[in-house]
């Protein structure tokens, strides 16, 4: 065997223990017995260690040194079916970009300490324990100190990943490789802006009537409705299934097995639909992985802001579309002949597209979203360069809830106690759910010229060539490129926040008659 | 950490595995997309390897030579509070009896070398695949180099563990420790000529009337059904669920996570009753092991011919006794108002036990199901040992068919190719299934001298007072006794064929009017 066949047994190895932890959890949140939470902890944690230890292992280290002086030999000899340079982006072999994967994953596991490594994540545990209680009490107080712990701890592990400009660069590159606090500064600046004042001009106009979204709707039909969606969107039943949870959400086994959640409730039924498009995109991203990657870091999504552009690309741009329901709204009126009896086209769009300031991040619309998801970047940002302190974060908090949404909420429970990140030690993972907004909407504009008035392929329910132009374009790179590298392929261009506000501007001009 | 903490540590490790491998297992029979199947397969494969790395890494090996002096060490201190034997059966503390089952794991797997190891794994998966076919084309002759080749492996892999009397032991003790060859063949004998002669007395007999059980009943109310069944049982579903499959069984990810499975279709009723009996049998016996043991060699069942005892006992000698329907016969008639309208408890008794010889193991009676088992014991021995060749099997089945049962089958798929065992490699295992008759109906004999009129008992529908004296007398013991010590401390014998033949006797006497 190869230098890079032995790593590639290791990596698949690896790979395999993660997707085992995936389901593990997947298990836990739909379908696990309560009594079984303590003997599943023992069994997550002996996978997690066993794959830290295998990420770890010296012997990975040296295999990929190996493989890629191979490589290199590879590349110089005369026969070679290549780039010169086979880390290349454009060769088309694929064992430089894996290399490239490979390296990543190992620098990550091996920078951190193993007792920093350990003592975040007891700290996390602890946190999160603490932070249900306080979230329940509405008690902040209670949460400082293991929020604080978690704080000191993230900002130790940022400093042994490194960085060159910025100690949250470290954290963000977690998530988003090679992204940092200033290429986020420069587009969220120009977001916010936009943002804030169009948010201001649709509360001055008139709301629109939400009688049509607030009646009872039959869950088991709603389940019916939510599947027909996924199968025009194409979702592959036979590497996944959908099952009910508390909170919904897509995971992979492999991107052979792509399961979806949902949470079906009758007083909601925009809910679980919306909810049907947003998992059913970040599945289709993960089924339309070649399979040859299977098992390899070449598979799946390349990074959470790509993955989260294609759920809210699904989502919104093309779920809360007019031409969406020009096609939809007759089969949704079939599925609820009565709750819908007279009901319009314009009424139903109207009301699911309805944007107003609210408290909750997972309950926000299209437009005021990615401002919850800005003041949380900036708070975190903060508190990781020691700029902010844990005790000074709920004042902070309100005083940007007013500047960006006009709001303020009576209780931290309302406000900095909302969500689970923090206490589970994630800073920098939340940037990515403002530039999916970004990536999707210049993801958009780059499908638009290819193929022409997307709005004529919606409107007679086309869904397939959607999913065709993305799969072409976005899906089948799988981890290959890098996201900025995949943006450059896929837009021509940089991250940037101007496709999706004129997107914004544009829809919610004609809507709410700005 | 003493030496013993260490080797608990690593034995909680390898539990961990074991129970991730049953419950990918589980997965893939309950819910796994198709397309699944091979990403699954090398997940499975990933952590079989790890599970056997950690079981023959020498450390262990070293560990549990530690771990025993150092338990001799402990016993010969004056503050000792146990047997001066560390070892002792009536030894209060539990590390012996951890370290003996540790020991049997550790020499069950560095015994066998590891070439023949694989390739018993390769071939049988060979043999399980042309064995499909084989079974579909009633083609013995495709399926024969096949099982030559996975009975050549076995023999190699029985002389690798090694034996004092019979090579065919070191088989039977992978299943039942410390069985052997002569002590099956002394209990099956006597069993033999027993059953053989009732079989022929009661197919001399009239016939019960089978219309009430061939009716259809609605598989939505067999699920309500049956599912009050578990729940009187005592089934613990804070610690379990209830999933649909084609093939039913119940598995355990630890026993704080037991699982069961049933199948439902409309025109047999009694198969998913009885399922569930049989199937929540198993499941009470691992639930009921200690929580202390949770992840070491002392959860769960001792055997499995101790399991299928408790398994047994439920479906059978309780679930299919007239006392047992005199309560839920009436319960049954109010699910099902309409199928048993007029119909009377005699009648429905005589229908469930209705006993004649028939081709296929799983679908037999009470009465001759242990003759089927005897029969593979005789021929799989010996095949084992030589004194049988592969090619002469369908002859020998048919021969002994027509010994046991006086019906031959007219194919081979009806013969020597129904069962998954034999492709599978699984020589030693069919007895098991016989001695779980045995030990059940000795079981329930010493049951009986400690709760009085069982059939009392069970008319009054008072399961939990059946389950509380299995749970006392064989649960909590877990794998901490081997299978005869614990014939011993239940029944105060040894294996005997006596209590299980007197059973039917006096059951079927009066049933059939012999």
């Amino acid at each position: 065997m190869s230098a890079y066949e032995k790593l590639l047994k290791r990596v698949k190895q690896i790979a395999c223990l993660n997707e085992i932890s995936e389901f593990l959890m997947w298990d836990l949140e739909v379908g696990m017995p309560v009594g079984a939470e303590e003997a599943r902890a023992d069994q997550s944690a002996v996978v997690s260690e066993l794959a830290h230890n295998l990420l770890t292992d010296p012997k990975l280290a040296e295999l990929l040194y190996d493989s890629d002086k191979e490589l290199m030999r590879e590349a110089a000899d005369p026969s070679y079916d290549g780039d010169a340079n086979p880390y290349s982006l454009q060769n088309r072999g694929v064992k430089g970009h894996l290399l490239r994967r490979v390296r990543r994953m190992v620098d990550q596991n091996t920078k951190v300490p193993a007792e920093v490594a350990s003592e975040l994540t007891a700290a996390c545990s602890k946190a999160q324990s603490v932070w249900m209680r306080a979230r329940k009490n509405n008690d902040f107080e209670a949460f400082r100190p293991a929020l604080e712990r978690v704080v000191e701890l993230c900002r130790k592990k940022a400093e042994a990943i490194g960085y060159k400009e910025h100690i949250y660069d470290a954290l963000l590159d977690i998530y988003e490789p090679g992204l940092t606090v200033s290429e986020v500064s420069r587009v969220f600046g120009e977001l916010r802006v936009k943002l804030v004042d169009l948010v201001k001009r649709i509360a001055k106009a008139e709301k629109p009537n939400l009688r049509l979204i607030k009646q009872e709707y039959p869950v088991s039909i709603q389940r019916q409705m939510c599947h027909r969606l996924m199968t025009d969107m194409g979702y592959d039943w036979t590497r996944g299934r959908l099952d009910d949870v508390i909170h919904p959400f897509c995971c992979s086994f492999s991107t052979r097995d792509v399961r979806v959640t949902n949470k079906f409730q009758a007083n909601v039924v925009t809910a679980a639909m919306f909810t049907a498009l947003h998992e059913t995109g970040h599945a289709l991203y993960e089924q339309g992985s070649p399979a040859e990657w299977t098992h390899t870091p070449l598979e799946g999504g390349t990074s959470m802001a790509v993955h989260e552009s294609e759920s809210r690309l699904w989502e919104n741009i093309i779920g809360r579309s007019r031409a969406f329901w020009e096609h939809y709204f007759p089969v949704f009126k079939s599925y609820f002949p009565a709750q819908t009896l007279g009901a319009d086209l314009d009424e139903f769009y109207a009301a699911i597209n309805y944007v107003t300031p609210s408290f909750i991040r997972t309950e926000a619309d299209e437009v005021t979203y990615s401002l919850h998801v800005m003041l949380r970047f900036e708070l975190e940002k903060a508190l990781i360069e020691g700029s902010l302190e844990v005790k000074d974060l709920p004042e902070a908090w309100n005083q940007a809830m007013r500047d960006y949404l006009g709001i303020v909420p009576e209780t931290d429970t309302q406000g900095c106690l909302q969500d689970v990140h923090w206490p589970s030690g994630l800073f920098g993972y939340f940037p990515a759910y403002a530039l999916g907004n970004l990536i999707g909407a210049q993801t958009f504009e780059a499908m638009k010229r290819d193929l022409g008035d997307t709005d004529e392929i919606l409107r007679h329910g086309r869904l397939g060539e959607i999913r065709q132009w993305l799969h072409d374009h976005i899906y089948v790179w799988g981890q290959r490129l890098y996201p900025a590298e995949l943006l450059r392929e896929v837009a021509g261009q940089s991250l940037s926040a101007e496709p999706f506000v004129n997107y914004l501007e544009e829809k919610y001009s004609r809507l709410y008659k700005l």
